[in-house]
């Protein structure tokens, strides 16, 4: 399946999702995980498309999520840098989603300077995303869950 | 805000829903309505959207659904026709939601042919309508709830 660019930005519009979690973390500097991710969840009928999704943006994983919803997701920083940041500030949402987007944008360029290594960061970064709409689909993480920065 | 097509494509495989209601409705020959539906459902602060998508089809209205939550929607067999149903078969959904069009297609064309007035046509509409996948948003209409035709 062949995604179109523009295809590719109507979809996320309405099933893209920009979120970052902050999470309780013992082993954590300031005891706090700093999460971003961004995902794309659908039906398992339609795992070609989240599929076809990961190939066009050549990053992130497809999983599942629970029963029978899966998502295409992205928690790299590197893959956030250089492929999913750029894509969209060169391709606008044309929902309410792209303040989203830049408010995700704000908290990896934090990250890229070390901000969730600090209290005053991670203050600053928890009043970005207490901000930033999320859907149920966008589920928070446990506290201490294992985090792939390579995907 | 202008739309690309493609753009359109995804945002309806997101977003967008086709829908059959059957409801009982005594003033009609066999005591049912048949009500097709092409709706997307987007929270107000998304309007912008629904409103450039109406002037994209150039057909159908929005309206308000419930709380915050808004829908353009297309209720009118002749824009089914000429508007809805082209551009779909035009551009192709690449989710599986192409195949619930294909189902709204035919229950259409059957009414097209007057299938909705007799027993039989309900019986095949319904058996139709029952496979197809729908989503909450799509809020059944309630026994006599007035269709405006023109819309």
């Amino acid at each position: 399946m062949k995604l179109q660019i523009a295809w590719i930005v109507g979809f996320v519009d309405g099933e893209g999702c920009f979120h970052v979690a902050l999470n309780k973390h013992s082993a954590m500097k300031c005891g706090v995980q700093c999460l971003p991710e961004f995902t794309v969840t659908q039906h398992q009928r339609d795992l070609p498309v989240l599929h076809a999704l990961k190939t066009a943006f050549a990053c992130g994983v497809v999983r599942k999520s629970q029963g029978e919803v899966y998502c295409y997701r992205v928690r790299s920083h590197a893959h956030f840098m250089e492929r999913i940041i750029p894509f969209f500030e060169k391709h606008k949402l044309k929902s309410k989603k792209s303040v989203d987007f830049l408010k995700f944008r704000r908290v990896i360029h934090l990250m890229s300077r070390g901000g969730h290594l600090t209290p005053a960061g991670i203050d600053e970064i928890r009043a970005i995303s207490n901000t930033m709409k999320t859907k149920g689909a966008c589920k928070a993480m446990k506290d201490g869950e294992t985090i792939d920065y390579l995907r």
